[in-house]
């Protein structure tokens, strides 16, 4: 397919890097910071542009991969009546597009995507589109660059597995974070937790998460749970979180 | 090395395992459980007993995974002064094994090990031992089996350790088994979040956590925030640590 990209953040980029990769042609770059553009058209060995009226609207797909509060000012700015346009947020309607064409929809990447990493992670994809033939292109070029199979998503769905998105990948990131500096402070070293933080991760491919819950909490080992509080009294707000999450785990009352 | 390991749970079996796979010997199995030491002398074979005064007392050494109470009266039961003498706990001091022996020790596997899953994971291995003799021969064992170097790590490195590894393991495992709920509940497909999660804890081998926060919170988007604690509305606890983990993202409390 022919796609249009605008856009120069993590999305844009790895988005539009993961589409060469399946054989697609990137046939313009448009975004507002010129030097970003150049930089991308130059990689991708296409043109650009930072004037929304130029866009090359004889595209397959133009798609809209800026922030979320960008994206509808964007649109109204956009015409592009014969083309699919796409945006790839979780939160926002795909209605915001609707005077852009009659043809436009939402292209979902549910994974966290990083320019600055060499290797690309499969990218599962929701997508939902606006009549039967954007979401057959949507779900066509979705799975041409994932194993996972495409699934269609409305609006509220999105938003639900957005929400479940955040409670995997934002917050324990930032466990590892908190963990990352107290080994900092306490001078440990955090490389070796990271077979632990993979194992975890990765096994529950093959087994549920509830199935393989094990530490002091589950177990209502207090005599644990007080040693580490003791060692988190230098630390009152890690102290705080992990009694937070302890007591969470122990009364079971979310599961 | 030949060597008997007393226990039969999930950290004596896994260990078992990963021995014979570097080819050391298990020369006995030992535990109270008669059905599960003779099926593991059957896996391993070789002999088991369920008498503590019948333990191999001539073996290199003899690992105690059991559980962190029972170690304690084990030991005072235990007489093996010829031989290396360690346990695997993290919060148990070492010196609970002084009377066994004069070469004592623990042998700390800093990993989530499931004897019910077919891979087995790389292992860590905190080691820590009464004298240099001891020391040199469980820093090799850990060696054996593991690609990570082994670290000594005396009784207060070890807890501390084990604090961090209960925040990077056992916090986010609870927070994908909320997740999978909500989803069963929402009727949602867990399994789309799989490539997010192991590319959440797989990146931070190339990348610091810190660098990679993403999300509602750290971007201080409040109005998806407020959209993902509508939807939550239905979970008044998943809601609640969803806005407790929240605000500690947004206010950098910690890091």
């Amino acid at each position: 397919m022919d796609i249009v990209i605008i856009g120069t953040g993590n999305v844009a980029i790895v988005l539009g890097r993961k589409f060469r990769m399946a054989g697609h042609q990137i046939v313009q770059v448009a975004g507002r910071n010129v030097a970003a553009i150049s930089s991308l058209a130059k990689e991708w060995e296409t043109t650009c542009t930072d004037k929304w009226d130029l866009i090359n609207a004889s595209a397959d797909i133009i798609l809209i991969a800026v922030t979320d509060n960008a994206i509808e000012e964007l649109a109204l700015q956009l015409k592009a009546p014969d083309c699919v346009v796409v945006h790839t947020a979780a939160a926002v309607s795909k209605n915001v597009l609707e005077n852009t064409t009659s043809h436009f929809g939402v292209f979902y990447p549910l994974q966290s995507l990083r320019k600055d990493l060499e290797h690309i992670p499969d990218i599962p994809v929701l997508y939902d589109g606006s009549d039967e033939m954007t979401n057959t292109l949507l779900k066509q070029l979705a799975n041409s660059i994932s194993t996972t199979p495409a699934a269609q998503a409305g609006d509220e769905v999105r938003l639900k597995l957005h929400v479940a998105a955040v409670i995997v990948s934002n917050f324990p990131n930032y466990l590892y974070t908190i963990a990352e500096e107290y080994c900092r402070k306490e001078e440990l070293d955090f490389q070796q937790l990271l077979p632990l933080i993979e194992e975890t991760a990765v096994r529950i491919r093959n087994i549920s998460p509830g199935k393989v819950q094990t530490g002091p909490a589950i177990r209502h080992d207090n005599a644990t749970i007080h040693k580490h509080l003791a060692l988190l009294e230098k630390y009152p707000e890690i102290k705080k979180l992990y009694s937070f999450l302890s007591e969470n785990i122990a009364s079971n009352k979310i599961t």
